[in-house]
């Protein structure tokens, strides 16, 4: 398998303090870090579920993908990230395999990580991350 | 926290076999057990990563909730499940914060595991759904 674990489901919000009080009462969620990622105009709120998390995105402002996503779709699940040990061999199966990749090159994300998109065609219609993440 | 883990996430398909053949491509998926759900309306293939999923949903005909999903909005992600130990106890935490259900006790879902269904307005319109296993 090219990932060893789902890093994390993203999902928009209109209010990431509404959306992280409302998962917090609903799911007794404990473990929360927040970031704020100019590169991608979104403020996050990583949340730890077992091996994984859950991912809130606020957009920075309206013109940028999150927020045209949110006017566009309303609320909801946004992408899925993939945990890749080697995230430039990960990149080379998917372009060998005939992949249209969003980022052709790692850029850096959220927590420092490496990370790369995948257009959601390469996945009946799933907006797909890479998060490179040591597995030690 | 409810929940120990990300059980799986959801994708519905237009074509299951199709689905599945460009996910192996792709992602070099090896485990997939495939079953059909009547009571869902579904033809499923469940794809272990990690300690997680991948489901990639089929509907069995059009007039089932993911073929109207699949009308409405083309391929995509579907809902996000939780790993959960006890149902009957997450069920009633759920109720007592006041969380609309779905479905208010558990009935029986893919793999004889016992689920239940949170509505979309309990996580920033994601649809929910727990799997009771056994976190032994």
């Amino acid at each position: 398998m090219l990932a060893y674990n789902i890093h994390h489901v993203a999902i928009a919000v209109e209010d990431l303090d509404e959306a992280i009080a409302g998962f917090e009462s609903r799911f007794k969620v404990s473990s929360i870090s927040r970031e704020v990622i100019e590169d991608q105009g979104v403020s996050e709120a990583m949340i730890a579920i077992g091996g994984s998390h859950i991912q809130l995105l606020e957009p920075l402002s309206p013109e940028t993908p999150v927020g045209r996503f949110l006017s566009r779709n309303g609320e909801g699940m946004h992408h899925i990230a993939f945990a890749v040990q080697d995230i430039e061999a990960a990149l080379a199966h998917l372009k060998n395999t005939g992949a249209r990749l969003i980022d052709e090159t790692p850029r850096i994300g959220g927590g420092g990580h490496r990370i790369a998109f995948v257009h959601p065609t390469e996945l009946a219609g799933t907006l797909v991350e890479l998060v490179e993440v040591d597995h030690g």
